[in-house]
Formats: structure tokens, sequence, C-alpha cells
């Protein structure tokens, strides 16, 4: 431990009192380190002893620690545990091409005391989120991937790492083709599989192939995400909302649109699954009035109490797209997604993407390709499947013993639940667990536009804590609930 | 070895004869893989050994083997060698969700005969490039960049797996605002720096906030990039050319556009840098007219007779838009390239990358910031500097030797060299390039539309090559040439 640390260590104590001990640790280590307290290079005491020190839970410190890791006030390194970063000599002025210092810095013991970059205010998360979107984070498989990833890029031909093709590489596309039809009845095969960076850029691509089809109007779902809206939107697309009933979306209204945005296998966020009669109803329509069906398949590896709901896809792969993700099944970090598209659709698709440097990580690709390849990417969903089940079981069970007026809904499936409030409680609630330090999401929130406000609920995405971090979720939502 | 091999392989001799044995020795794979004649799961002989058995060199089988595999139709794993990829089962039917077979397949010994699947016609590769615009793929340090994955997934914090941010990794921007400084004298900070997927990327962001900003004209050099023009022209943008003499372009010419797009370090293609006193020219008229200059430092590290020439970026951060790009480099695989932007415009750039999903893989972000900073990138960009100064040196050698009258230039830098051609050649000597199996490229392929035809002369991008096909590649270069 330096100097700079004693002096500050002694003083910590005093700075940390009340609610938001996590909080108010980030804050006084982040005023220490730009203040220059805390030397670049000063070597952290470990979250167990700073723990035991302070009096709180590790799981506080180590979490403070990782989020100012993040945003890289700290660096943490194996085996030399967690110090202040070395941040960059003051800026190189206009023209001189001044050697940056913090090479050498970063190799010496005692430092010339670099200047602190002083960066833009961060917005202070909250201690907890249940926002959902997004997986346990710490649950991706780094040893794994790590694996695959050395398999993959060893016998990788050196064309591989070169700007390839459009498609997306064809190793990956080929075993994405056998996975979707055994995992989820997609009608795939290789040549008709677009690979992107998720499901935004795809549906982007979309949008843009639909306008240069003189398509006006895609249809949405009563509930989804503004981000897609907004996309189709600034594309020049209109996005009329559908209507919804207790048995889901009323396809039944499609008209004159020429395509309809939905997420058939599971609804975001409420959670049901479309029945089988407006499946067939859906692909009637498109066949009969030529219009498209964009499959949001984003979560469909996720299912626990029946069985799963194969893709819309395979009904009728002419006219729909599917869209599926490695957001959700392994990490948004990624960037990969991929489309399987009509026949007739793949030339657009393409000259959408555009003529050279095809967006996604050639090596990633060649990676996920052999992950799936070898049987990981099937055990690491079934394992997480588990998981998910069993903090479902677990949110379920707190509810029904600290709050047992609320129904929970849309749990059949997936990685959120929906829970039903009485009415009017909804803002009051989201405000209530803010002050818990929980960031969750009022139903409101996922509402269109185009739809009259309805029930009070929170959409509770229980698989985005860390499991360190999911006890502590669970009671603070437990806490804001009526 | 199979019985579907020993009776094709006794064939094979037969249809192997005269030129071009590396594509004939890949039709006559395709063709056996495509009627059945090679059952899948089938395994080659090594390349050594069919070498010796064909009477022909053994990279040409390797490089054959290598296409093949990077087109699918047969895949190589580490020990076991070579064989005829098992590809899908029959096309599962619309809405049965059949089981793809290829899982099951790919497990046991027998095969029931898995229909293989028509792929549409690929082009067929030339024997050799020299088409510039790509590094030596076979040079990708894939051992070094493996350990730094295996550093930066193993300290990287969960929350760096998540959606992130839409400037990029602050790890990497971190390390990039100092390599930045240090090599190519660039005023970078990382709260300016956006990470990109490549050059291109980062041109169509900027070519949305120009004519988000009302720019009607982006001024363009003489010689250049078709798919950078079109980018800009689809953007809504005109691109006019500026002149040319002999010391580059005449930035003198510029007048009420709003931006230019340059390659002032290294101009591409013709290779010269922007002198001194056009530099300050340009930057004068910018400042005076509040225009912008797109810096295109596609290959800044890579110097060889003289100081290297510094990023313009440097004489005034606040009207050039520095881009960078790992894609010569490392590699176009990727897909990872940075902008530094003058500070009013970085909001303007996160707002064109959209509001969610931002394209380039955390994983790899992560793991080029660890290969910076512990000085492996440096270590590369050392090595293949000589490796590229050395084929430039032989380039150099042999045309003095075998092809006297033609004289290069633009040598002083990068990865691809000009050639000189007696007027009217230029078409001529292509063709004569492609019936040697050479594909290489004239310098009419680069002039703007604008601009009258001029020189005669290829452009040779010598680095393109891997270490094995160098040789071969040279030798058709020198029989092309008059």
């Amino acid at each position: 431990m330096t100097d700079s640390w004693a002096t500050f260590g002694a003083d910590l104590h005093v700075e940390l009192r009340g609610p938001g001990l996590r909080s108010g640790l980030m804050d006084a280590l982040r005023e220490a380190v730009r203040t220059g307290r805390l030397a670049p290079g000063t070597r952290l005491p470990s979250s167990r002893s700073l723990a035991a020190d302070l009096g709180i839970a590790r799981n506080t410190v180590a979490d403070a620690y990782a989020e100012l890791v993040a945003e890289g006030w700290l660096t943490a390194r194996q085996g030399s545990g967690t110090r202040v970063a070395r941040r960059a000599a003051p800026r190189p002025g206009p023209g001189t091409g001044v050697r940056g210092g913090s090479r050498g810095a970063s190799r010496g013991g005692a430092q010339a005391g670099p200047v602190p970059v002083r960066r833009p205010p961060v917005r202070r998360p909250a201690a907890h989120t249940l926002h959902p979107g997004t997986p346990d984070l710490g649950s991706f498989p780094r040893g794994e991937w790590l694996k695959a990833a050395r398999r993959a890029l060893t016998s990788a031909p050196h064309e591989a790492l070169g700007y390839g093709e459009p498609h997306g590489r064809i190793e990956l596309r080929t075993v994405l083709a056998d996975y979707l039809a055994r995992a989820r009845g997609v009608y795939a095969h290789p040549d008709r599989i677009v690979v992107c960076s998720g499901f935004v850029h795809g549906l982007r691509l979309m949008a843009q192939v639909l306008r240069g089809r003189q398509v006006r109007d895609v249809a949405v779902e009563s509930y989804g995400l503004d981000i897609h809206w907004n996309l189709l939107t600034e594309a020049g697309l209109r996005t009329p909302a559908l209507p919804f009933d207790e048995h889901g979306t009323r396809v039944g209204a499609l008209g004159r649109q020429g395509a309809v945005l939905m997420t058939p296998a599971h609804q975001f966020p409420l959670g049901g699954a479309l029945p089988p009669d407006r499946r067939a109803e859906v692909v009637d329509w498109a066949r009969r009035t030529g219009a498209l069906i964009l499959e949001d398949d984003y979560d469909g590896e996720f299912r626990y109490d029946r069985q799963p709901v194969g893709a819309l896809q395979g009904l009728d792969p002419e006219r729909v797209v599917y869209l599926g993700t490695a957001s959700k099944s392994l990490t948004p970090g990624l960037r990969l997604g991929w489309m399987v598209l009509p026949e007739a659709l793949v030339g657009d698709v393409l000259a959408a993407k555009g003529h050279s440097e095809w967006v996604s990580s050639a090596l990633d690709q060649l990676t996920l390709a052999e992950f799936i390849r070898s049987g990981a990417y099937d055990r690491h969903v079934r394992g997480m499947r588990l998981r998910y089940r069993r903090r479902r079981d677990q949110l379920v069970a707190a509810l029904a013993e600290r709050a047992p007026d609320i129904r929970v809904t849309g749990i059949a499936a997936g990685l959120h639940a929906v829970l039903e409030l009485p009415p009017g409680m909804e803002r009051s609630v989201v405000q209530s667990a803010a002050w818990q330090g929980l960031a969750v999401q009022g139903l409101d929130r996922f509402r269109h536009p185009d739809v009259p406000p309805g029930r009070d609920a929170l959409v509770v995405g229980y698989a985005t804590p860390t499991d360190s971090a999911w006890a502590g979720a669970l009671d603070a939502l437990c806490r804001a609930l009526p």
C-alpha cells in the first residue's frame, strides 16, 4: 500500500455514511483520483480487506471497483491487484507530435505525477438494475470462448482474416443454418443467412430494403421498444400499432401495411406467445398481400414451463424475415446477429449492407462458429436456462411472500417478467425503487405512442444482475412494491 | 484415407495438366464434392503427399485446400487433417422444424450420404493477386493476438461485455490516444476518439454529419477509391475532384466546398506525401472557410526511406477529422477503426452512430487495447515494416532486371507501388497479367470520373500475397510487363 492510500484510507470511513454505500464509495474514489489525492499507480486494498475495514459487504466494494475499472479510473490486472489508472500525460500540443507519457510511466515505479485527465461527468448508475434486455454478463463463458477462439484462429485459412464477403463468414452461416433448424425450427440455408451486428443492424437493413420497395407502413405491436420504432421512422416508414388483447397481438387488424414487426415466440415485453391460429392468420395475411413479417426472435432459446415455440419463419420462409442475435444468449458485447431471409430478398439486403467493409469481426464470427460447432453454445444455453429459471422461481417466491397482491405474468419464457400493479401505482413504484437504488422500468416505457395508457405494471429483467447482485436487487424490488 | 478418395485420387492426375494447376485442382475437388464422388467426411491426403503424388508444388495444394476450406467445401481441423465438409441434410420442409442431420453426422463414422448442397457458382479467384489495399493476411500475429485476448478477457469487468457506449470502449480509446500521439503526432484524447468498424464506417458517419450541416460538396483527390466517392454521393454529397500535379493534390484549388477528403501522409494510390506548404495551405483554407479536412491515414505506419510524415491532424485538431484503421496494420477481418474528432463534432458523430448497439465487438476492442498496451502492436508494426520493405526492394530489383524500362514510383511508404507504363499500354498489360493468372489493377481504376485519362500505370499491392505466394506473384507480374 503506498502512502497516498494510507492518508486517503484513513479519511474514507468518515465520508461513507447512510444509504448508497456503493455509489458513495465510488464518488469518494473518483474524487480522490481526480484531485490527485490518490496518485496514479497507487495500489488499492483488496475488496475483502477494504470491506472489512469499512464494515460493509465485500460485494459493495468489489462492484464499486469493477465499475471504476470500467470507467477507466482504476485498472485491474491479475497478480497486481487494483490500482489507480495511470492517466495520459498533459495533452500533446497541436503539431508537436509529443510522445504521451503513459507508456514510460506504466513501467517505472515512481511517477512524476501526470496530470489527471478530467472526464465529463458520469451519470451515476443505480446500485441495482432490473432493466430488461441484457443477460447476466457475469455468466459469459469466458474460458470456453477463449478456447473456441484458439481453435478457430489456429485452423482458419489466411483468407478468413480478409475483408470477407457481405453475407458474413461461411463457417458461421453453415453452423447457424444447422443450429437454427434444430433449435428454432427455422428453414435455414447458409445462402439465405446474412450476418449482422445485432437486431438493430438487421432492422436498419430491412428498413432500407422496405423503403426501396416503396413500403410506407410497418405495423408494430402495442408494446415494444421505442428504439425500434424510431429507427423505422427515421428511415421514412410509419409504424402504426396493432391492437392487443388477452391472447396477444390482434393480427386480424392488419391491412395494407407492407410489413409487420413482431415478437411471435415471446412478446416483448408482455411475455406471451402468439397463439397458433394467429400465427397462421398473420402468415396468410402476408401471403395474400405480398407483405413481409419481420420476426424478432430475441430470446427464443429461453423457455421454462413448456415446449419451445418454434419460429414463425418455419411457416413460410419466403414471407418471414427471421432476426436472431447472440446478445441475449451470449453477450451483447459480441455484436453478432443473423438474418434468415426469403430468397428474393438476399440481394437487396446485401446491397443495403454496402459495397465493402461488412461490419462484423471475422475473428468473432469464426469463434462463434467454432463455439456452436463444438457444442459449447448448446451447453451454455442449457446452463443459462436453468439459472434464469431459478431466478424466475426466486422472483415469484419472493413476491408471493413479500408482495402477495402483485400478480406476475409473462414468465413461461425469457429473461423478464411483468408485475401487475394496482391502477395508478406504476410511476410511484418506479420512483420508490429509484430511492432504494434500484433502476426498474414501468410498462408505460414500452407503450407505443398510439396506444392509450392501460395497465400499470413493472417490466422486471431478472437476468440482468450478476449472481452476486441478484439477491440485493430482488430485495430492493420487494421493498419498493406497495 | 477412405475409399472415396482412393478412386478419385487415381483419376486426379489425368485431369490436371497445363497452367492454372491450383484452380484446376480446386475445380476438380469442388466437382467431386458436389457430385458426391468424394463423400462428406472423406479425409484428404496431406498437402505434402498430394503434391508429391501430382508432382506439383506443395503450396499449390495447400493454397487450394485453404481456399476450399474458406468456401466451405472442405474443413480443416488440427489433428484430424483436411476433410470433405459434412454438409447439411436435405433442407427442412416448411413448418416441420426438422432437425438438421449434420450434428449427428459430424460425430458418427459412417454417413448416410447427406445430399450435398449446391452452392451458387463461386467466381474463381486468380492464382495470384496484387490488388492494393490488403495487408499480408498470413502475417497476422495469431498467437500474440490470442494471448492478448486471454489477458483482456480475464481482467475485463463484467460490464465491459454489455451494450457499451457509442464512443467505443474506454480501454481502447485510452491506449489509442497515447499511441496516435506517439506514432502519428495526432492530438488525441480519449473523449474525442470514436471507435468505428473501419474507414468506410467512419466516412459514412461523417457523410451523415456533413449532410446534417447542410454541406453539399466534399472535394476529393484526382485519384482514390470509387467506393469512397460513391458512399459520399449516396449520402447526397457532390464529390468534385481537385487537380493534381507533380507535387501532389493542388489544394489551392479549394473553394467553397464544405470539406475535403485526403490522404496527406501517403496519397492513395499515387504514393506521394503532401508537401509541407500544401499541408499548411489546406489547413489555412479550412480555418478561413470553416470547412473540415477528412484525413484518411490508412497506412501511416509504413514508411521506409525517410522520417515518418506525421498526421495533418496535428496542425489543427479542430478542423481535421483523423480516420485510422487496423485494417492495414493488423487485418481487415478485425473491422476496427477510429476517428479522432474536433471537439465540436463528437456529439454529432455519436448521434449519427445511432442510439444503441454500436457495431464494434467489445471483445475485439478490449483485445486490441491490450495488444497495443502490451507493446505487441508496436512490435508487429516494426516487424511488418521490415517485411514490406524487403518485398518492395525485391519488386524494385526484379523490375530493374526483367523490365528495366518500367519506372517505379510511390515507394517511399505504404503497401503498394505505381509502375509507370508506356502510353496506351495499361489495359493490355492488365489483360496479359490476367492470362498469367495474376489479378492486378491499372491506375485508370482509381481515376475520378471528372479527371481526363492521363498516365498509364499499374497499382501493385505488394503486401497482398502471403509469403509463400509472393515469389510467384512477382514472377507473373514480370512476365506480364512489356
